[in-house]
């Protein structure tokens, strides 16, 4: 069976001691550094750029990093995060007008590719580019905007993306993005995730080791 | 005489451990913190946002913290910034339909308000709402790429700010940012500028103590 | 069964005595008063906006106002229309980056929310949003463009709306707008549609109060 | 003497018995309809379009309407707002890319023309075009925001572009718009102005009539 | 059985003998002048307008131009090409926001009506405008970038989009853009494409001539 | 004294014979061929791109290439007409949010650098920018509208720029762009103007060689 990854949202984390902040949640057994990027113009926030991604990496971070843009235009940042040190750079289908092509970009680079889908979006634009995407966000709360629960909708969506996985024999990864809590972990696993982004739900917590052993013990009763 | 105040950009200062770089370069002797923030549109890249400034503010940084707006358009950044503990907020007139209500709102907000001037923006912005601005920055490279060297033509144009200024009698910073160095700042200083930017020369420069004080000895020359 | 609403859209209506003409066709027995806001970006033209909308209940209109949003982006006009006194608040899916929030901020604000399916939009938009949706506006002519008569194929989109909206078991209103006149007004109502707009067909008939009635006994006809 | 025209806006108008409200408004001495047109992307508000002036010609309207354009872009709505019978059509120079031909536009349509100066702009906008201009508007208020009070250096460029207009030997109105009162319209008119929107000073006043009777003996104290 | 058309595309013709060049291209057998347009807005390129369009026609071509537009927004642009002398008009349906109109305005000018679908976008958007369509275009590579070769997953596309032309029992053309040879176009034809859009695998080949007959026995094959 | 250039726009050409025009304009006298590129954005029009431009180059042509980029933004058309073997880049200062480093851009691309002014824009653009300018543009028409007559005005923005040029002692060419006629060439060099673009004016004439000759007799009236 697929392993389960859990991957915490710096954006919760504290900025000024990011690289601390960052060994300390892998070291209580976090897997991917989730990296939420946002440009003020595809959601009303701004947060953090290339120049972050590159910082972590310079202060000795190896674990895979997960660029989340939240951004519009993409190509520009796809190939300016490439070269900061991103693993898998994500990007929302609204966002560019050329999909395959801003996936071709990201594969190029060296990267896994990654489509986003907002709470509202439907399923049609994966069909034709499935062939080019290792990994599937699907949005629990809407982008760029704090304090929203998870939208149960969400459920339902997390299944029919497993089973377009499933059929299509494709090594693709199912994350999930908002709301996440030791709590619903597992019913969220259930429906078909296998990558989990929690932010303030770890961060927030008085031990980030214990909030990620509970995540996991949690996953374990879906396996 | 005036002070003047030396400004180092954390654009240059490690994003890991940013907490600890804005403290050791106040420790050197820098009066004010510069945070310059990039949208991915005003400019072609992305920085970092109002979270990072309210980390500093959260990390114990009590010096100013002097906000460069790259980003277009500028009324919720404003706003942004102003929750996020910004000193300074300043911004480009071609970023904003309305540059008189903008500046109205950094101050309503508690701020300081700066216009910025490109190296091919010519003064007539500033006419009728010098009474509204506290801080005016002369860029003396183009805002948002790297790798430039000081526009000579800047000298002229801080010359021709500091009459404007003067001439007002208003109390009102004249800021430069881009190529200002050990080796530059005295003749910079003697056009007319009183606050500046310094990224790479500072946090790149062996010993950030040492170099402030060799831009103190230099500014010195000139009062 | 459920009944059968009647909306006369005011763009029709004299805009010098707006008060008046509203009242004259609620009057003549109309249910529901339809706003048609257009910006002159999302379609090219410029109609009417959240100010008319207050005078209307200012003037002391009590029944549903219904708008229309023809403008991108939405948010900030959806709070000035709640704001306003609007009824119902329905969008374009493609005028809004983040349709769930955008439906979620209607709600929030105590309206009805609605999206709006341009005649070459298909039905995805809805699958994950259904739960949010108060009514389903189906245009039988292209928004924002005057002098178009019903497109046919609207009856065949009236018919899937309707068959999604009873699968779903929620209390969904299926509008459509566009063309509608008292001669072909039973047709779509048996296409499934519960709510109608009009405009020069009642604001340019001799009685607003006849052609009102005659659309009733039309629609009696499917029931 | 040139004689001074009172403009009220209808903005600050009943929009439900809208036509009785103008004629109220001229019966009781105003000599021109102000006519604000917002589209909510150059400024964040929506008000009234084309069809509302059309309205209120088609109820009888001979007064000159005159029409300020807080719109971008501007040609379409130029166009539009000539065949809707505007007298006057102003719109701001940063909303066009071809401010000369704008302008030709208007008066190809057989309408007067007219550039709006927001309160930062500066006057070198009009050097070029200053023989295709029938009147100018300054804002003492920042475009499509309530609640604002005169700002005080419009009255310095109401000077300047009073010397400019004499220079020219050229028959230029110069309207002013924004926080005009009872109390402050003899200081505008010296400083050069010779057409004054005012809006809730008037609307929102118990008697229109007397009002506008109070204006035009502060102007006679001028003259 | 329906014939089969050759397209070639001039973009890859001597622009400084483009009637030449179109003359000889027809000689050589092909059926119809293919014609892309790039705005430098909805692809990163800009290539050629209505009146190069106009002059071929001038010049003395009359076999019919096909005329694909990648610009956006694209209503404009439609009217401008239908006075210059094309003969289908076909546009991408993320670069409208009103397609069914936009493919109204194509019919009413006189020209047949394409929509273009990108290798990512799916077939939900011809599902309601199928009624007004003569041609659709399937993109066997991203549109504006040049070097590509043709994308897999087209063929599945065209199977698709033939099987709802055949359905539908209507007479719509089946073009296929982007990466096609004499050593393809068979299977290709084979997924349904009976028109092939074909550039410097002609105009770069020894003989136009030749290589048309050769692209003609393989159609041959597949009939 | 400096020679006087002229420069025919190939927007009058026979584009199906570009080569052919060209190399018949160039013998009949012309010193440069000026190209003229619209977007459909910053200009209601689209004309032709950097293929054009290439083209000419490989045809044969050896004489300078003009190109005046009505476009918005400016800087990939930049490089791609450097690469396309443009000798001339001018643009709208309005176009570009950077226009120092676009300047910069051109030159660094090994071009000429030019600033176009537009009917109603001032010269403070130009201040702080003359020294990495190469050549002005005066458009003595609105750009990217046909049929057009020159504007009086452009003479004395003509004699200002003159006069600015002058002063700097910096050798930049002085280009004037609509409606310049056999007619009217003489007291537009007086004015200052010492480039001079003519389109129909050239092409639409019985004999190139004579109408270029008759300019060339009128300029020499003014030196």
């Amino acid at each position: 069976m697929k392993d389960m990854l859990i991957a915490p949202s710096i954006l919760s984390a504290d900025f000024a001691r990011l690289g601390e902040e960052v060994d300390a949640v892998l070291a209580a057994g976090a897997d991917v550094v989730h990296f939420d990027v946002m440009d003020n113009h595809y959601v009303p926030n701004l947060t953090i750029g290339p120049m972050v991604c590159k910082a972590l990496r310079n202060y000795g971070v190896t674990a895979p990093i997960d660029v989340h843009l939240m951004v519009s235009p993409v190509d520009q940042m796809i190939q300016d995060f490439a070269k900061a040190g991103a693993t898998y750079i994500s990007f929302h289908p609204e966002a560019s007008l050329h999909v395959d092509r801003s996936l071709q970009l990201i594969r190029d680079a060296g990267c896994h590719a990654g489509l986003v889908l907002n709470p509202g979006t439907s399923l049609e634009c994966l069909e034709y580019v499935l062939d080019k995407v290792d990994l599937i966000l699907v949005m629990s709360v809407n982008p760029g905007f704090g304090g929203q629960k998870f939208i149960p909708t969400a459920l339902k969506k997390l299944q029919q993306v497993r089973r377009l996985i499933d059929d299509s024999g494709r090594d693709i990864r199912l994350e999930v993005d908002g709301g996440v809590t030791v709590d619903n972990i597992a019913e969220i696993a259930a429906a078909g995730a296998d990558m989990f982004v929690a932010g303030s739900a770890i961060f927030n917590s008085d031990s980030y080791q214990q909030t990620i052993s509970k995540m996991r013990q949690q996953l374990q009763t879906v396996a």
